[in-house]
């Protein structure tokens, strides 16, 4: 069972080679909330996203063991990027397979880590699938984004961070597609401050995990598209982040598309840094529930930066 | 005369009102580069800009000598949030005059900032000689954006928090206009890290100071249109900043426009960042001459964040 006592030995590890992104206040948000705001930085994060936390840790624990064989993922952004610079550093070869509809600037991104691009498939489930059986066969190693406790591990060092930069804190909102960054939370908050809640957002159009934990069963159930790409797709059978979050986590928000394309129109115009989808998602479900913790202070994480410029663009310009 | 004593008391003043921003490591500048660099990103300091710093500095420091006059400006920006910030949170009542083509956004942060805002003149020296009457017939007190001690010891805390934050650097690129900020950090870089060489950056078309320095005395001379207006504009007679800078610093770099314009379009490629021109001007400097530090450490100070979104629009569609 992944504890409090794995994220400290992933900080650990991996602490050299990550950024401590700066937990900053937003005037803008706090204004409009009234609620101290925090704005946890992983979007500053090296390769643009917390999941080179997890995917760190990961390659650091088959290095103690000794093997390091040719990792795969399957991903169509942020989790390639950290798998790619994960290996680098551990002087690993990757191979990360994508859909066809995988964005360009998410790819270069993988590409300039010195991954190898495998194109396979026309969604997330599909290509995860060929990626499975591709490493099985070629006794590669398959590294699930969420789906592995180590991770798991390493994403919840951002919990770690945050109690140390941010006061005590009344909630907390993470995004959340498969469990990974809010398993890791979870496992730290429960322990060090059980009286924070912790809400996992997630977009209203691919909602699996919500709607799973909501079933008591993992669902496998389509999703629609959303600009928070990043916690799209499905939940993988037997996920180990199903019963954590079951366990842990009872504060769930859906968000409309309108509302995080509004904030993430709002959060240029007054911030001055690249979120991603799914970071927006994640501001919007704060303002749709931060008025609950009038006068105290929440943390937001903006899990990452990686959008098409085009995306943006379009955004900004108001087409809703 | 202003000391590192200085610093270290505007840092006790100002440090629960400011963020300690980060010193972010840059990969794309590193792999370019071949030295590590460190970004100073005072692009997220609250206001957008470093200036918060001298601002609250010089408002706290006439809290403590018991008055708090009406407080003036004279800025397209930058100078003036920071005013407006620090007024506001003080309680006093602050005016910023701009001249007639100051730009919508940074008139509207001001705005926001609760200051009143007074247009005059075409440009910059235009608008300051009619702030200082003003305010002189009014009984207010004109703040200079950096012939003002309280406003360098302000602005040197920067340097503080570098140090804390990187290891022994070789150079920082500094942002140079009238000289407050390179000053500030001078102070503290002389005391406690004096092999590390300061550079200070400005765009050819208005590099007033670095052209005074050169001639031996402060140049009344004309500036032309720069990306980087946050540094644009004259040099005030008597200015004491530029006895500091002649005896403290001898690194200088005219940064052509194209160069900064080039930088500013591969940061936003390959940063999660908005920053302003001046930033871009300066990681532009750092462009030309980190290499003679290879393998070694830098830092750049990335001044602000305050550019509209036409401009960065411009500047990326590759209009150069």
């Amino acid at each position: 069972m992944t504890t409090l006592l794995d994220v400290r030995a992933a900080e650990g590890r991996i602490a050299a080679q990550i950024e401590e992104t700066p937990s900053l206040r937003s005037p803008a948000l706090e204004k409009e909330l009234g609620v101290e705001v925090f704005l946890k930085c992983e979007n500053l994060q090296r390769t643009g996203s917390f999941k080179v936390r997890g995917a760190l840790n990961k390659v650091e624990v088959l290095k103690e063991t000794g093997e390091l064989p040719l990792i795969v993922a399957a991903s169509t952004g942020n989790h390639g990027a950290a798998v790619a610079f994960a290996a680098r550093s551990a002087g690993a070869a990757a191979t990360v397979f994508v859909p066809t509809n995988a964005s360009p600037r998410k790819l270069e991104l993988i590409r300039e880590l010195g991954a190898r691009i495998e194109t396979h498939g026309n969604d997330g489930a599909q290509t995860e699938r060929h990626a499975r059986d591709w490493a099985e066969r070629h006794g590669a190693l398959y590294v699930s984004p969420y789906n592995d406790a180590d991770i798991i591990a390493g994403q919840g060092t951002v919990a770690l961070e945050i109690l140390r930069q941010a006061p005590p804190l009344d909630a907390i909102f993470v995004a959340l597609g498969g469990g990974g960054l809010l398993s890791g939370i979870a496992l730290v908050m429960r322990e060090l401050s059980p009286q924070t809640r912790l809400f996992g957002c997630s977009p209203e159009p691919s909602a699996v995990m919500i709607r799973s934990i909501a079933a008591g069963e993992i669902l496998d159930i389509p999703s629609g598209p959303t600009l928070s790409d990043g916690t799209a797709g499905g939940v993988e059978a037997g996920a180990i982040t199903f019963p954590l979050l079951r366990e842990h986590i009872s504060d769930y928000v859906m968000v409309p598309e309108t509302r995080t394309r509004h904030t993430l129109r709002d959060f240029m115009r007054t911030h001055e840094m690249r979120i991603e989808g799914a970071a927006a998602m994640t501001l919007a479900a704060c303002r749709m529930q931060a008025r609950e913790f009038s006068g105290g202070a929440v943390a937001v994480v903006l899990c990452g930066a990686n959008v098409d410029d085009e995306t943006l663009e379009g955004v900004r310009k108001g087409a809703t």
